[in-house]
């Protein structure tokens, strides 16, 4: 069995954004029993990232993480068109995910207790970013 | 064809724990010829990865490095309830893996001569780690 | 439905080579519709990622960043063999990827407009690197 769905998420700039919700009700209706589940990010300045859903503040530290480790509008970029956020949204995008595939089990995404699913918005303006979902295995 | 098995790995505190034969084992008993082994950590402070099985000096550079590039106890960090290697575990999963794919061929992962697989233990101290083999294919 | 196939890239040393179209070329060969196309590269010393396809100094940003993210010939380094990039090939490749997969959708890959499948070399000399494509999915 086989589904594949389009999903858009509406980013304000630059953020990490919880999709997990969006992607377990999709699966639901799939209802698909056991399997994988596929989320792919149709972007080359946003990411994917599974990380920590209970305090706020790993957000913000890795937020403050990797705009240290990647400066914004460094003049070593050629690549500068679209202002200061533009290569380096590139460059978070390669050390992150572009896509991640997590287990489906009983129905339901099967992530850890402290695990959520989020897309990291790297631009500084609000964008439309589509998702691909694609969830594979045995109906119930 | 699908089978989805949950391991357990024992970690004894920050270190890159190999965990090929884990898995090739349980493929082994699935009896599964061509496909793909999907493998994911229910787990925010350690993660996958793959690189070299022959010299155990690339581990530890791999270490040293990320030691080097995810400061233990930045002052920058909000989260630090669980100590110095709190948010730094949460920043090395995000840059490595949480799940990773590998081909079946022939009934066996399919890995490269020189490639392994390997969780990566980012706290101090012990944990139970639990990962979700799905093994989808072609039976023999 | 699930077909394997292995295909070859030659590598002119240290550089950021596209291999969408040699996917693509495959995946039309098989034949299915809609599913998931997964690439495995079978080495610790080069990489996979996605990222942008229209203008070149991407890539030239991306090779300026991470040389120097990752030192070559840092003497912390205990791995160093074969030379100045070979434990910096191996870090390169741990914060990129080995493996991706992407969506099929009416037949083709379902990249986003701007999104291109590159293979990243890490080493400075040419290399033969082997890829496993597994496609899984619906034929038409």
């Amino acid at each position: 069995m086989l589904e594949q769905h389009s999903i858009s998420v509406h980013t304000k700039g630059r953020s990490i954004i919880d999709i997990t919700r969006d992607v377990d009700q999709r699966l639901r209706d799939a209802a698909i029993e056991q399997g994988l589940c596929h989320i792919f990010l149709h972007h080359t300045s946003a990411s994917l990232i599974v990380t920590e859903n209970a305090d706020p503040d790993v957000h913000r530290d890795l937020e403050t993480y990797i705009s240290r480790l990647v400066q914004d509008g460094d003049p070593a970029y050629l690549h500068d068109q679209e202002g200061a956020d533009d290569m380096a949204a590139h460059i978070r995008s390669v050390l992150t995910q572009t896509e991640i595939t997590i287990p489906i089990h009983g129905g339901r995404l099967a992530l850890g207790t402290w695990q959520g699913l989020y897309l990291w918005e790297h631009r500084y303006r609000a964008h439309q970013r589509k998702i691909t979902l694609t969830f594979t295995g045995i109906d119930n």
